[in-house]
């Protein structure tokens, strides 16, 4: 695994160049991630381009010794673009357009900016596409950061209604499958078809998903663009894009199959402050970020491109843009690095090199001070380059258990919620967390995944599960757990024939006859375990697994097919998480509460999230080769595989 | 009482129609409710109208015997309607106009669009004003719904200074009773008011009150111009709106005045999550509601239409739009439809007969689940049909208590709160349970009602009380209870000259010196009793009749008359009522937490809102003819009248 | 010091005016303020002026023998201006003009409205300027209320790009020092730039901060626009102008430079309720007010125009405009009188003379009732006058310590505060507090104030200090306590070079290498003190003089230069505080919850601000001139200087 930072080396001095790539080097960096953000420099007014200093830079690094990722600088448009075309900006939810002064400010549908970005980006690559030190091309930066999938422009308008026509051929068959009627909503043609936005109350879901998948798909084909430039001028060079945490505002399944690795931008501690953990989680994990938030996305964007990935960006200290911006505990860079090794990245990148003193970011820590001498991450960062040249090469253990993931479901659940604390992200990490706690190895993955190569099958919600998708688990012949709300809605968001679990009733025999959404308090209990936030009323031939108190099935078991009719607490996953691991003959480690494991093909890691020593000795593992047996608080400990 | 569903044959295959009907008939249903929300198929492009499968759908319904409420389909307006006039629809508060995509998108004071309402009503009243299985009209639907009552459009703005000028007759009166030299808001022409919104801190309280009675005379007047076609077109039929919970947006009781019966809109679970109750509350009823929230809306809307009214639409199961939505406990829906009977109800439609898989409501219970099988509902609408065909006739007993209730005060209060605690309708809520609690039965009546007919009546809070009002309570020989902030301010939302409460002091001789809001833990505390919220300095010869600790005077009796100058907790509610009971010579039954009586000419019911059992025998009526001594969670008995 | 009142005779019968004024006299009071608020009768249509009530009302108020503060009208346009040019009103951060209704209703930036209040101002100033009783000027009324001194409108981008051309002279130079290279946010022009509204994420805080100065200079600007016009027609008269309380969006100082006497407007109650106190202080002092808000604004804006100042709005009773509203105990409006004076007030003016009846502030209580008759706050007014007369001259005591507060400090810590709960006058008030629990008398002054008069200093936060104000604090000889975040910035929002405190570091040998902002509960504690919020790490030769149980420095301390690397908490401040009273040979006196003292020339004052009785006799001053020894709630003693 390469470690590298991001460098901006238009933000300094051109003198400290030279000296900035030897400290890389020393401190066991070979990657430098640069251009991204530098529009204004590379084009300060329209058709000007300046190359020169960027020329200086990439030879100077490269020279240095670092590979480099290029980043197309299409997430910041300069202000003579913007003012050259106004109508280019995205307009917000409540119709007012967004303005230049920060970045992410277009609309993906806007046709003249598409133009302008698949000029710039072929000016890049054909300049740099063959430059040697070149090995990799990240497109824009960060998707949808800041709320930005959505655009309700005219341009946005206007592509939407070509998409509705391209998806349903004709105003009837819209009308049909939506179920205008309703409302007397019916359209007599597309360019009737607004956006959803600013109706009087909620518009149709079936009209939001179709804007949300539109949405998705511009994002996709705005990318697309550009990598099949990158692809054309630049042969050889990987094309990324760096994603987000706790982000699903755009299908990352089909934008991944268009680059070659995924990355992403990890800032655990920011993110479990932002974030739907509780007030307990915040406390306890205030400066290790939850155990499960780094893991949970280096799963699943290793399923979105084939496998390939990394970490494009990695919280090295505080950050600026959370409610509270606490420091790491020491180790936890470290640690963070390390993780993502042993789940298989191929890079992780520091953001930043050196903190900048001016501007937004101001406040965000780099692996250097704005002074330029090293912060706190500086140390780890040589330390985890120290540790991974010693393991040598990097090949993740074959994840045991795979959890389907899938983006559409998230857009579903969160157009109608039903109950407002029914948050689709939310409990798909509760599932995954459940498997870490048992000390499994995971992969997340989409629906359309092989799942044959896994001893269990998770899917923690699927509401638009489609009839090849059951057929697919039915051919299965491992433990197949199938959570609330699955099969619970036809591609057109409406409710399918015969009702919920739709086709998934071929593997689990029941119907959900009703559904209902409970305030907190307003749960249910089992022996030992309950149920929270949501409750469905079964029809089924079968017994229940799991039943409450009161009677209500909780889980339904067919088999090695499980069906579980409500919004599972902690206690039930554990229960479920332990019966399906010794149907699929796996061993759980029942680990002490911050500690998680992960394989690789040569290592056992573990990783201690929690603020106090861990005695690893009942995990039975030994001596580590690395780190200590008691593991400090952010300890890492490393055995090699038995 | 009859007993009907809400019916959208457009939404289904016509060949499901005729069996519908004929399980409806089966179900003990005889009212069906059909084609508000229809305009897209009535007539689905501009013009041209299609009555074909209207017709058939009428013919069909009423050759099964049933009977028909027709809707109007104004709520609803098709988008050929909306794109051919684009300034009809409705400016928000944020001065946006709200958007096409949902329902209720139009502006009360845009004159086209009034235009093409009168004319589709004329042409829907033209068609099947004498059909025979039409036996009633609804107008439009939920008038206010979604925030709808005020628009703040040119067609408002323009509409509101005619409204003005009619009102004032000069702009220097305005400006004299408006108190318009505050600040220097005063206008030289009508032509220079302009709506409230958008200022930079609050209007002129007496501004928005004008505007606010403005915009409920446009509803009015909308509703009236159906109406009045109707009347002409479709002779002998009942005229009614489908009223909503806990609404107050609009006069009601003016609207009432044109027509016939009133009905209104029950969803109890759903009103209980959305509204002001305490999470005690919220969680004590969840699958019940607040014993009071039917009962309430029940007896405030048989004064709305002189005495006739029914439940439009009556929750069957978890709805779709409150933060949280549950299923009602087992027996619930009946007992809703036996009290609404208790009450003095015509008929109940259940909302709605089949759940629809599409669109907004899909998540919305109805009598068949949307996979054609019943649902829970059904077999306690069977049950409820069965046990009123045994009651015989219909017919509440005279309520012993009035309830005085001006949409208008809830209008000062919510202009002017002057605590944010101070909601006029919980306050008058806290009465009518107080009320209830007692065992009492009340009408609540606006305040031009005649009061004579009753035994004690109850103020709560009525700010611009008149001087004939004072005059008509004072001709009474009952008991009357004046509530705090009554007679505060004049007709155009000015301190009266002599202070609070006005004309009222000839009541009781109070003066009102200074009031003061209290925040949560701010109150006083008496002898067993307390006051929160709101407290008011009082001058007057009078003793106080409760005063706290502190001293502060929280109830003035003068003879027959009370003056609360405080908001009362429950248990002074409680001290309250009773006394005021045995002055009027009044018995009450202290019921048990949940129980509510309701008595009917020839019957008294008990119903039991509780989660557990509760035995009756405390209440001394004896073994009841329908239902049990000891009532289950659900339950309800019924005595004959002794 | 003389008493007040703020009366309106255009609201009033002119049969009124003669009786009001004598029982003005009679209360004790020899001022009044007259005008502002009356454009609309001043000149009812454009260009038709009419003085002739307002010559009758100045010609009969001041026969009575009071004094005429005179008011500019300038807050309240009349609807035919705003008609005339509709763009002078301001654009709200949503883009959204704000509409006429109520006032402030202008946009400081629009040259047209500059024009008309320079008209009609020196119209007023021609008429009255000589006027033998008017004796003071008040410009237009509490600047920024409402959220006013922010506006987004076409006026305010042009008037801020000529500010930034002033300022920064070339784009280039602009782009550097905001480092807009960051994100490509660099300008070709000036004509680029706009206001830093609307952004798609928040705006470079650089662009913020120059947008609040530009601001604040237009306030300024406008201001002194009255001022020249004022100071040339009518010689002799002090001017002034009313500030408000919390309110630091414009810079007060500056603007103070410009007036002759500072004032402002004391609603301790509503001030209590509104901002960041805590729910268990907003219980303790419901109706006292935090027994330090009116002290803290004293001292603040005592230190804003050379000394003078006075309060030009002092509350009566309970106000209309908070969340709540309650009624100060009896005596609080004689304390908050007296209290004024022991400050060194030259006046203070009861809110309003007359509670009026109508339009918006109904609900705001006066010295009288709507129905004429005395109000409490009468009595307590006529018994202030009655000590006041008493206690003769007045003088206040030069104050021990200087609080050093900057509006530029709050704006940078508002634009960026990096952790929510670091608010810059939250702890500019903690730490003001702490002095005033022990008993200390304070000047809250400016950066470039003369510091070398007192006996310490406090800089609870000061990011953008000077170099010139590190030599300044050097010169000192007196102990100096510097807090967080001091020193952080640049003047144009960048981190220094070798980072904080920059120059500070000359007096405190530290370096703060990082922040981090803490959740609540995630603070630290150290031996009976604790830290929160906001924590520092330090390097630095020094010994940390308090350091938590974890090994975090607190304080260091260099000779007489202290430097908190934390947000302290309040057991921690009093600690600070007793060190540095004892360190400069200051007598502390640890008061009794809720006791204030205040020192003039010839007297020691103490106040009750507690809900019960206080003995003094700890105090050792023996039997007070005026008052108890035991003072009651809201009882004010008085003892002669020893
Ligand atoms: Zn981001
Ligand atoms: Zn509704
Ligand atoms: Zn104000």
């Amino acid at each position: 695994m390469k470690l590298g930072s991001c460098y901006y080396p238009e933000h300094w001095p051109e003198n400290l160049w030279a000296r900035d790539a030897e400290r890389m080097r020393a401190m066991g960096l070979s990657l430098v991630r640069v251009g991204e953000f530098a529009w204004s420099r590379i084009e300060p007014e329209a058709g000007r381009l300046d190359w020169d200093w960027l020329d200086r830079a990439i030879d100077l690094l490269g020279d240095a010794g670092l590979e480099i990722i290029l980043g197309t600088p299409t997430a910041t448009p300069p202000k003579w673009l913007v003012d050259s075309m106004p109508d280019m900006v995205a307009v917000d939810a409540e119709g007012r357009p967004r303005r230049f002064g920060s970045r992410r400010h277009y609309c993906f549908s806007h046709r003249g900016y598409r133009a302008e970005c698949r000029r710039i980006v072929t000016a890049m690559a054909e300049r740099y596409g063959d430059h040697p030190a070149v090995t990799m091309w990240q497109t824009d930066n960060e998707y949808g950061c800041h709320d930005s999938v959505l655009s309700f422009s005219d341009a946005a308008a206007a592509a939407f209604r070509a998409w509705l026509e391209a998806r349903y051929g004709t105003i009837d068959a819209l009308n049909a499958v939506w179920g205008n009627v309703f409302w007397s909503m019916e359209y007599r043609a597309f360019a009737q078809v607004d956006p959803p936005h600013l109706t009087v109350t909620e518009a149709n879901p079936a009209h939001w998903l179709a804007y949300r998948r539109f949405a998705s798909d511009e994002v996709r084909s705005f990318n697309a663009e550009q990598v099949e430039i990158l692809r054309a001028h630049s042969p050889g060079r990987a094309n990324t894009h760096n994603f987000m945490g706790f982000f699903t505002e755009f299908d990352h399944h089909a934008l991944g199959r268009d680059i070659d690795i995924a990355s992403w931008d990890s800032y655990p501690l920011g993110f479990l402050e932002q974030f739907w953990f509780s007030e307990d989680q915040k406390r306890a994990f205030l400066r290790q970020g939850h155990p499960d938030i780094a893991g949970f996305h280096h799963d699943l964007y290793r399923g979105c491109a084939g496998g390939r990935w990394g970490v494009m960006e990695q919280q090295p200290g505080p950050v600026n843009w959370a409610r509270f911006n606490p420091a790491p505990l020491p180790g936890m860079v470290a640690l963070w690095t390390l993780e993502a090794f042993a789940h298989g990245a191929e890079f992780v990148n520091y953001f930043r090199w050196r903190q900048a003193p001016f501007a937004q970011e101001q406040m965000h820590a780099g692996l250097l001070r704005p002074d330029d001498t090293e912060a706190e991450a500086a140390h780890e960062a040589r330390e985890a380059a120290r540790v991974i040249a010693q393991l040598g090469t990097r090949q993740p253990a074959a994840a045991q258990v795979a959890l389907v993931f899938d983006y559409e479901a998230a857009w579903v659940c969160g157009i109608q919620p039903q109950g407002e604390s029914f948050r689709h992200d939310e409990l798909t990490f509760a599932f995954y967390s459940a498997l870490r706690r048992q000390g499994l190895d995971i992969d997340i993955v989409p629906p359309d995944a092989d799942l044959a190569v896994y001893q269990a099958v998770i899917v923690p919600s699927l509401p638009t599960a489609s009839e090849a998708f059951a057929q697919r688990l039915a051919a299965l012949d491992c433990p197949v757990m199938i959570g609330p709300r699955s099969g619970s809605k036809t591609a057109d968001f409406a409710i399918p024939e015969g009702l919920a679990p739709g086709s998934l009733r071929t593997l689990v025999p029941v119907k959900i006859t009703r559904a209902e959404s409970l305030r907190p308090g307003a749960g249910e209990a089992g022996d030992g375990w309950g149920i929270e936030r949501w409750r469905e009323d079964v029809e089924t031939a079968c017994d229940g697994e799991f039943v409450t108190d009161n009677g209500s099935v909780a889980v339904v078991r067919n088999g090695r097919f499980r069906y579980c009719a409500a919004w599972p607490d902690n206690r039930l996953l554990d229960l479920l998480v332990k019966r399906i691991a010794a149907e699929a003959g796996l061993e759980c480690t029942r680990l002490p509460e911050g500690l998680r494991l992960r394989r690789t093909a040569g290592h056992v890691f573990a990783f201690n999230y929690s603020d106090h020593a861990i005695d690893t000795a009942p995990l039975d593992l030994g001596d580590p080769d690395i780190g200590a047996r008691t593991l400090p608080p952010a300890g890492v400990a490393i055995w090699p595989t038995r």
